[in-house]
């Protein structure tokens, strides 16, 4: 028996965390064990390599250094929380998953893409989603709803174009891989987004 | 003008440190900025990964996160604190580097040699050291020197073997990349170490 690992992903302010406990629930009315947990983090270990990721630094961090422990805590992550719990048959949700990588390292810092792809390849293998909701939204309403000024000065100005390489990642990815991807229009309401979500569940429902 | 990068690999009782601050007194003696540093380390930010990687935990760490973590410390190293210093015509002495994850991590504790391979190919790239002492000591001799039981018990044995497998590692590499290494004894005293390490000061002196 093996579980289904669902990922949600999509920028700031897409309401991911709002709909991914209201996911869990309906899944588990369905009679699944549903397991939530994020990244980067998800273990006490990998939760540390955050934090030394986050911790604000005198030291700027090198790029390949950024890169390495995002994979490390992956690593661990689908070593100690997620693999196990899809043996075990569990349903795993899992808030931001290795296409963050993409968007946020990748497209919005710009770091090696070629180094991402050899990472993916190593660490994540076939430990790939079986389904990614992509909750997508115009960044600046993203950002509105995130609680931000939609008025921009100039270094805001170029977080947004930040955000919006990010955006472009994201769909551009969904684009690429429909097997995987679902895109929900997140810019609608909570209950219209809901309506959404919905059908997608009765897809992983269908699932054999 | 390009600084020289010198390492010192050895075993537990080998006595690199005690003689790595008298290397360092001789190259300043001839006139060279000389920087001390270690692995895995040597800036704040790669200290705080080696936190997380030698820090207690109920949580097994993965072997692929533990890779990760070394090549993620290495990277920082080499970004803030090894190259910079290279490019500032310093020489830079180093307790343990590449080979220490050959070692320790590849023939000591089993871990993927491909992967070793690729990330040093990666991380490590054209940095490699010019100059590697090896400061050989048979297991016993070593452990005896740093303060441990010459009389073992099963898993002190199987500690034994462990050590066995890294001196044979590093004495393999010496073997096969005679232009980088230089053996030393260091089962003899100290003086007759040193009597080792001076030509070597000699040899580094005279380079172009």
């Amino acid at each position: 028996m093996s579980g289904r690992f669902i990922t949600l992903e999509g920028g700031e302010g897409a309401g991911k965390s709002s709909n991914m406990e209201w996911l869990a629930e309906r899944l588990r009315a369905a009679g699944k064990t549903v397991l939530l947990t994020r990244e980067p983090g998800g273990t006490p270990l990998a939760e540390s390599i955050r934090e030394v990721l986050l911790a604000p630094s005198e030291e700027t961090m090198a790029d390949d250094t950024e890169l390495l422990l995002v994979f490390a805590a992956r690593a661990q992550h689908l070593a100690e929380k997620i693999r196990p719990a899809l043996a075990r048959g569990e349903w795993v949700l899992c808030d931001r998953f290795v296409d963050a990588t993409w968007a946020y390292q990748g497209a919005g810092r710009g770091l090696d893409r070629q180094a991402i792809g050899s990472l993916e390849q190593w660490v994540v293998a076939n430990s790939q989603p079986d389904m990614t909701i992509l909750f997508d939204i115009p960044v600046e309403a993203g950002m509105a709803r995130a609680g931000k000024r939609a008025a921009l000065d100039r270094i805001e100005q170029e977080d947004m174009a930040f955000f919006e390489r990010i955006r472009e990642c994201y769909l551009q990815r969904a684009n690429q891989q429909p097997g995987r991807f679902r895109v929900v229009d997140a810019l609608q309401p909570l209950e219209a987004v809901r309506d959404q979500i919905a059908p997608l569940i009765e897809e992983m429902l269908s699932w054999p």
